[in-house]
């Protein structure tokens, strides 16, 4: 574990005004680029689907990088990588996702992000998608200013970054916050990490098709069949019992809910988890952490490459 | 969430040599004083089963540091509480804790033991006591010189502590780290939280107990009785699952398990979590985590009394 992984923080000097990074949004389903300013606004968006293999995945990253550089006025600062599953920083490699397909054989993928991307001649930094997510949260979104808070995603997979005094919790290795595989139901089905019964085999939009015979959350949320129902109803109460475990083990004081799936069923899934951790987190946490939705959506990931970069760029993250 | 709590860490000025802190390990079932030399040797020890009722534990606490201070060749540096539960620290309170007597209704306790304590005029700390056992074990046993790793407790309750780049992670109101409060049976026995399935009601001494008619973790763990079996057996899969749960959580690096529980039960116990973490937690964490037995054994809780000590007279902590 390297020191600069430990320094991923809100903390670091801003950026330039009027300087840019050039932010990929690296996703189960679509691969996003946009030009991001430093005071947030977002242009020369470009947005294709994550191809289903390893180099044509890695194509289509520098295919858009190359785009958004060719129509940027100037050169950005630096090109900042939000990507899912486990990574190996120090290479800039995506390790296994269990969301991406590379990744669903279970074996270690080892796609690698940071040496492509060189070739175009700016720093590059790759940062798990949750932390990136929780940066622009925590600079642009629902926790702004906040020094304690956890950002939890709920879409295809689910996951945690919890931000402490003001830093991102990595652990030793850089893989603290995989909520997602908690395991809450010991006979649970399941789950893609090969484990029984986790959060996010049961909350999750993968846990719900997989419970609905590959039903997207959506439709099942809005569906009023027994299966959609009884799928929706575990959903919710596995995310709310997801939800006091978080406050239990980390005591973020405030959680920032995002994700597709999430923001879809709004206070169905936050109404039940609120309710959760009143009546059951320890000690003060249970009467003083607020559960909020993000603010961000889908550019989370996206404005997460300022504070990203700026750190980068201040020496904080090599 | 004052800063002071969140300086709780490794890395404070050691105390003078030959200087000596007096202790108190406030536990459910004993109440222990010691005095601890900078060096680790303890002596002066004095044990006396804990009160039913909150005025006589805080008697007693009273009454044991009152003759330790008597005996003690000169005045210790400060006064060091290892306590239960949930604390307010800033008033030195117990808030509430399932563990002691006074907790069992669920309801705030509200156990001050600053302001008694305060008669004896030395500073005195009171601090969770699985983040001193941990801060004892980083100090003087088997995580020494180590800065990331949990230290886990496995007795009448389960609790850790996470020491993350050489401090405590101790979230917003100072609670993080009750993994005995992780949900990991959906549809498991009641916990004294009010919660079902935590792992503290299924892997604990008191889960133990309430599975089998009332017996000790430790007549049940060398009976043969189809009771017992299932009993542990469940034990034994719930600690490895929290596990998993816990290296997904924190990404720790290495596990301390330490408790009476874990003791008694040695590789019975380290042995399927071992197993559960390399098969079942994420990326480099699954291959990397150490899991391991406690050195200090019942004397974690109060060794830790000299880097909380050290830390308190160096202005971390107020």
């Amino acid at each position: 574990m390297s020191r600069h992984v430990k320094a991923l923080s809100l903390s670091a000097p801003p950026l330039p005004a009027g300087s840019a990074v050039l932010a990929v949004d690296l996703g189960g389903t679509w691969i996003r680029t946009a030009l991001v300013r430093a005071d947030g606004t977002v242009s020369h968006r470009r947005r294709a689907a994550t191809p289903s293999d390893a180099s044509g995945l890695v194509g289509e990253v520098l295919e858009g990088a190359r785009a958004a550089l060719a129509a940027a006025g100037s050169a950005p600062l630096a090109i900042c990588v939000s990507a899912p599953g486990p990574l190996d920083r120090a290479r800039g490699v995506i390790e296994v996702s269990a969301n991406l397909p590379a990744g669903h054989s279970g074996v270690v993928a080892g796609i690698p992000l940071v040496e492509p991307l060189a070739v175009l001649g700016l720093p590059v930094v790759v940062e798990r998608d949750t932390n990136v997510a929780a940066l622009g949260e925590g600079t642009f979104g629902a926790s702004r200013g906040v020094s304690d808070f956890a950002y939890v995603t709920v879409s295809t997979g689910i996951g945690a970054s919890i931000v402490w005094d003001g830093r991102v919790l990595t652990g030793a290795h850089g893989h603290a916050g995989e909520i997602g595989h908690f395991p809450v139901a010991a006979d649970g089905p399941l789950c893609g990490c090969g484990n029984r019964g986790c959060l996010e085999a049961l909350a999750s939009g993968a846990g719900i098709a997989a419970a609905t015979g590959g039903r997207a959350a959506v439709d099942v949320a809005a569906a009023t069949d027994d299966l959609a129902v009884t799928a929706m109803t575990r959903a919710r109460a596995a995310f709310a019992s997801g939800m006091v475990g978080l406050v239990n083990a980390y005591d973020p004081g405030l959680i920032v809910v995002g994700g597709s799936v999430a923001r879809g069923q709004g206070e169905l899934y936050l109404g039940p988890a609120r309710a959760a951790v009143r009546r059951h987190a320890y000690g003060a946490a249970s009467r003083d952490t607020r559960v909020v939705p993000a603010q961000l959506g889908d550019d989370a990931g996206l404005l997460g490459a300022i504070p990203l970069a700026a750190q980068r760029l201040a020496g904080l993250q090599a």
